[in-house]
This record gives C-alpha cells, sequence and structure tokens, in this order.
C-alpha cells in the first residue's frame, strides 16, 4: 500500500527551515510497511495545497499533510484540504473548547483568530491535539485517508504515532508491522563489513540486512516484517547473533547506543576516572564523553602536542601519545590516562593527510593505536574522534570487570 | 521566474536522513529572486524520477536535482533525465578522464563501475566536480534549463554556487538581484531587538528587516533587491549603519561571522594564548574556539568545578570562576585566562536552573559575568558555551589594540 507525505510551509521553500517532519513520517510509514514513494512539499498557497493533495491521493492511498493549521492568515491548509474534497468548512463547538481550555490552562486568553481552528471539513473526523492549539483531523473518501497534523514538530510526532498511524493501521487493515534494529560497528570500514555480510545482504527474504556508512562508524540495519512486533523480533534475533559473531568486537552496540554513552557507561560500572588529553582534536572528545554523561569522572587538558608535552612536563617528539597518557593520569591522579595527538599535515591538495596516535594507560599500557588520515583540518578532528572513542571503549573493554 | 526542487534517493524516503540540501538549494533560488513553489522527492526508480523531472519541468523553468550519481546500480538519476528528455546517454572521455584523476590523486584505482559516471544525455552541458567523482551536467531545452547535481552536500554546495547559478542567471536573463546582509547578535533577546528595530521592521519597503533567534543569539537579516549586488548593497548601507548604532556592542558581527571565529581573530590580532578553565561546558568552549582557527592559541583544563580548582590548587566555593581564570593564567604562562564555572541544578521541573559564571583575566581583572540558565543540561551547555564566548570577545574589545 502507498502513502504519500506533503508538507506545507514556505519557510521551507525559502530554506528558512530543514524539513525533519518529513524523515520521522517517513520511518515511522516505512515501519508500518507502507511504501513511500513522493514527498512533496508546496508554500502557503491555498491552490497549491489543493492541487497537491488532489495529485497524492491520486497515487497513494494514505497521505499525511503537516503544517498550515494555525491561527493565521497564511495558514491555510485546512481551506486547501475542503477545496480538494469539494467540502465545506464546519464548526465544531469541541474543537473550539479544546483551543479555550489550552489557554486557560496556561492563564491566557484566546485570540479571536484562534476561532478558525475549530472549523474542519463536513465529514472530517476530528482529532484532539492535547499538545497544542491547532486541532488536527482526517478525512475519509472511498479507499484514501488523509491525515491532517500540525507543523510543530513535537506535536506532529505525537499525533501520528497515537492517532493517526493506529487509525491508519485499523481503517485499512494493515497486520503486520517492519521491526529495524541497528547494529552499530565502528573499525571496519562499509565495504569490509558488506563483504562480511555479503550473503545476508544479497540473500533478500526476510529479515533484509544492509549498511549505513557513518563518519568512522557503521550501521547494519536488520528488518523484519511480521503479524507482530513480538515475532519480528524473533525473526531478528538469530540473524543479528549471527551478525555479531561474523564483526567480533568491531560491534560497539545496537540501537540509540554511541560510542561515548558506552565508553561513559564503561567508566561508570569500573569507577574508573579518566585523565585525558586532547593534542588536536581541539575538545571534541570531551565534548562528547561529557553529551554521553562521563562529565564527573574525566578531567581533560586541551593542547596543541607542543603544549601538551610542555604543559605535562613530557618529551615532545615521536611516539608523544603514550608518554602524554602516562603523565596525564599522574598529574590527574586518574586511574585512567589517554591520549590522542594529531599530527601537522603531510603532503597538498588532495593527498593531504594527518598521522593520528591514540594512547590509553591504565596501572601499564592498555592499548596503542596509530591512523593516517586524509582530508581537511575539520574531518580529521572528527574522525580522530571517533577513533579515540573506540580506542577508549577497547581499553575498557580488555580491562575487564 | 520559476523555479523547482528534485532530490533523488530512497534513503530520504525511508526517513534515514534528513534533507538538508533542499534548504541550502532552496536559499540559494531565493538569493537570485527565482520562485519556488514545489520540492518533491522521489526515491532510487528511473520511472519515478523521469516523470518528476517532466512534471517540474512543466511548472518551472529552472529544475535542480541532487542525487542518484553514483557509481551504483541504484543510482538512476542520469537514466532518467536521459528517459525525461527522450535523449541517448553518451561516453565523454573528458569526464572519465576526470574521474579517473580523482583517483589517481587518491593512489586509488577506479573501479569499472566508476565508468557509468562519465555517460550523461547528449547534448547536455559537462560540471566538472573536482571535489568529488560524480561529474554533474546541465540540460537546457527550450526556454527550460535542468541541472543535475550530486547528493554529497559538500559537491552539491559547491557546483550549485560556483557553476549552475552563474549559469542559469546567463541563460535566463536573471538581471535582478537580493543580497541579504546579517547583523550577528549575542547579548539582547529576540524579543528586545525587535523593540529597538520596530520602525525598521514594520515599514516595509526595500531593504526589509527582519529578526530570527538562534540559542543565545540573534541575527539581524537586512534584504535588499537591486538591479545588481552593488546597487543592493548601497541600500543595505545606510540602513546596516543605522541598525548598529541602535544595537551597540551587543553586534559582534555580520555575515560569516561567527563568536569562535571572532575571538579567535582577535586572540591572533594581538598576538595573545588563552588559559581556559571550562567547568561544566565539558570542553564545548574548546571545540568551539578549535574550530573558529585558535587551536594553537588555547590551552584548556576541561574537568568539574571541584576537580579543577583541586588541579589548579584553588580553593572551591563561591566565586570560583575568577579564582580559576587566574591560577589557570599562572598554570599555562599565558596572556590571558578564562573560566566557565556551571553550577549544580537548582530547583525542579520547569524552575530548573543552573548558575553560570564567566571570568577573564588578563594583568587584573578584564571582566566577569553572571548568568541563571534553565533547561536541562544540554541547553544550559551550549548556552553558557555562547556566552563564555560573549565573554571572551568582549574582555578582548575591551583590552584594545
Amino acid at each position: 500500500m502507498r502513502a504519500e507525505i506533503l508538507t506545507v510551509g514556505s519557510e521551507l521553500l525559502l530554506g528558512q527551515i530543514v524539513d525533519t517532519n518529513a524523515a520521522f513520517i517517513a520511518r515511522h510509514l516505512a515501519g508500518i510497511g507502507l511504501d513511500l514513494f513522493h514527498k512533496v512539499t508546496v508554500g502557503d498557497n491555498q491552490g497549491r495545497v489543493a492541487e497537491a493533495i488532489r495529485t497524492a491521493l491520486g497515487r497513494a492511498q494514505v497521505v499525511i499533510t503537516t503544517g498550515g493549521l494555525g491561527p493565521t492568515a497564511d495558514d491555510v491548509t485546512r481551506e486547501a484540504v475542503a477545496e480538494a474534497f469539494g467540502r465545506d468548512l464546519v464548526f465544531v463547538p469541541e474543537l473550539m473548547e479544546q483551543v479555550d481550555a489550552f489557554f486557560r490552562a496556561r492563564g491566557l486568553p484566546s485570540s479571536p483568530s484562534n476561532r478558525k481552528q475549530a472549523y474542519i471539513p463536513a465529514g472530517a473526523i476530528p482529532v484532539e491535539n492535547p499538545l497544542g492549539t491547532a486541532p488536527c483531523f482526517i478525512v475519509e473518501e472511498g479507499d484514501r485517508s488523509l491525515a491532517v497534523l500540525p507543523g510543530v514538530p513535537r506535536e506532529m510526532e505525537y499525533l501520528l504515532v497515537t492517532r493517526v498511524l493506529p487509525h491508519v493501521r485499523e481503517r485499512h487493515g494493515i497486520q503486520g508491522t517492519i521491526v529495524s534494529r541497528l547494529v552499530r560497528v565502528c573499525g571496519l570500514g562499509e565495504s569490509r563489513v558488506g563483504e562480511l555480510l555479503a550473503d545476508f545482504m544479497t540473500r533478500g527474504g526476510n529479515p533484509t540486512v544492509g549498511t549505513m556508512a557513518h563518519l568512522g562508524r557503521v550501521d547494519v540495519r536488520i528488518a523484519a516484517k511480521g503479524p507482530d512486533d513480538a515475532s519480528a523480533r524473533t525473526l531478528i534475533a538469530p540473524v543479528e547473533a549471527a551478525v555479531r559473531q561474523r564483526l567480533g568486537d568491531v560491534v560497539y552496540g545496537t540501537d540509540g547506543d554511541t560510542l561515548e554513552g558506552v565508553v561513559a557507561a564503561g567508566l561508570e560500572a569500573r569507577a574508573l576516572t579518566l585523565a585525558l588529553v586532547e593534542a588536536g582534536t581541539g575538545g571534541l572528545v570531551t565534548e562528547r564523553l561529557t553529551a554521553g554523561g562521563a562529565a564527573a569522572r574525566v578531567r581533560a587538558l586541551v593542547a596543541s602536542p607542543a603544549d601538551a608535552a610542555r604543559t605535562l612536563g613530557v618529551e615532545d617528539g615521536d611516539s608523544l601519545a603514550p608518554r602524554l597518557a602516562g603523565a596525564a593520569r599522574a598529574w590527574a591522579g586518574a586511574a585512567l590516562g589517554a591520549a590522542v595527538v594529531v599530527g601537522p599535515p603531510e603532503g597538498e591538495g588532495l593527498s593531504r593527510a594527518h598521522d593520528v596516535a591514540i594512547a590509553v594507560r591504565a596501572q601499564g599500557p592498555a592499548g596503542e593505536w596509530r591512523h593516517r588520515l586524509a582530508g581537511d583540518a575539520v574531518q580529521v578532528r572528527a574522525r580522530a574522534q571517533v577513533l579515540a572513542l573506540d580506542g577508549l571503549r577497547r581499553a575498557l573493554g580488555a580491562l575487564g570487570r
């Protein structure tokens, strides 16, 4: 069964905001097995919105619109829907009451312009919006469903997941579900991961296996269709086990796991403190570890390699990273010391590259890695950060519990 | 004159990535005065891409596509363009040479599949892509132009700005231009900026003045239409002067200026080094200063307030920021010392807030600021980072040249 997304808003066509709603809706439509072939954006123009709705309903059974439901004159989606279906707009007292209640709860007066928000096309199914003032609605005609949602992401996301998708599933008899599981990988390129999983990726069937490359990382996505969540997960489990077994310790987590979260959790579980020297990554690694929840366990020195060596009283030069890691550990009285050192650029233009060294020390050496990274300074810092976090992850893993 | 954007990629329809390209292109089309009425996304399906191209060319004179130009089997944009125009794909040896040169420069072999990238529709204008392997091209037919760009944002942005837009302007005789000037503000809320500039913002005409709020910052946009760049800038100049005069020293720059870039340039111009303590901002300020170009001039300690005090041998407790700033300066032998200290959360729920203190020291005190920031830890860190950079900017300004 086909679906289509229509996002409405001149601010999208002026490039003032990026359309994150469409990606959210797309993921959730895929999650109930609907095929999305077109995603369209039009501005706040009643005629063009109405035409886009008619086009969408001509090629998809389920159409979701977002935006254009506010109280101001340039919010024209409800008028456009009425035009597209040839229906009148009718006043729904219950919706007006919801809008009024929203303002009362905040001690604010509702504006006369909010009255407009209580009008929906005749015969439409009103959908209460407990998070905002824009009521939304669903129009059914023949075997087609049009769900009209507000553009505010928080409201749209809530209404889509709790109201619209359950309605669509029931109305169109959608039984199955698609569950995706991400296996997260750091330390192998996408092509190598693809080679190791080639048979899974080419055999088709259910579940399917695919890869997505990110900066310094790869996600393996295992997606299964099943009559319900539990049975889809049952299909995924043996494939995930096989994928993990093939890939080994380059797997650092699943689904929402992050490298920084894994390292933070590893420090926390072992009650370890970390003294970190960032010589050339400009604080990126510390920033990530803080975001991952390790703020209280990390003390970091951020400086150029020469300044870091001077500050910690070690000799600059070759193999600086392990010396910095050891000195930082002593300096901060921490259980672990680590250093990432980005060397100066070598070569010119497209062959420009930096040597990156990462070292971790506990009582003794706990890991050392060397890489050569091509690219500009921003790219090299970003990739060195990923490699440093992965080094910390591996060193923590090697320490045991 | 109308334009349309077509972004191609199944990953966009699965919601795996957010379409940031479309917003970039939209801004630049608006910048040369083109009207964008539709923005469409389709998956990697030759028939649907071809149909979307025909639809777009039926309602817009300038159509820009991105994506689907890679070497793999699911990259179908060039075939779809050929289908839409009823032209054959022809091999262009110069494009093959560019692809080969790209790989040679990296010491890599080009794959046989890259050969596909040297085919473009007969009669199309090839456009060299110095940043990647996907050549792009422009097809002209009657009064319509179709520009076909890769999906990699860095490549797309470069090719759009340097190749496609100049071509489109010349081909379609686009004389007028819209020039936007951003005046960048930190230290005043958007509503206060709006009050100070109310007469400019409501009078309409040319140029127009508007505001956009960002985290801890506000941009004032002055946009003028004119027959050419110079005349539009002539209209902007007196308005910009008046805006700056009204706003005073909360203005930190224009257009692409960033707080971190201004601080980095200020350190560089005065040949000063900075010892920075981040106690509660997790390395964010250092990361920004590094991105702004100050890596060689900054040495930073990132730790909790208590750990920072212990490491630098100062007493913890009230008014910690100036003590840390002074101790850091001595510790690193730097001309400037600075500290940002984020206190523990106070209050619950919506009234949860953190005290944030910022201090800068040169020979003597060079600035001290206190703020109380509401929100969760991520928001507070992000806003504290902006305030710390603005404190550094003000302190550097006060030092004189």
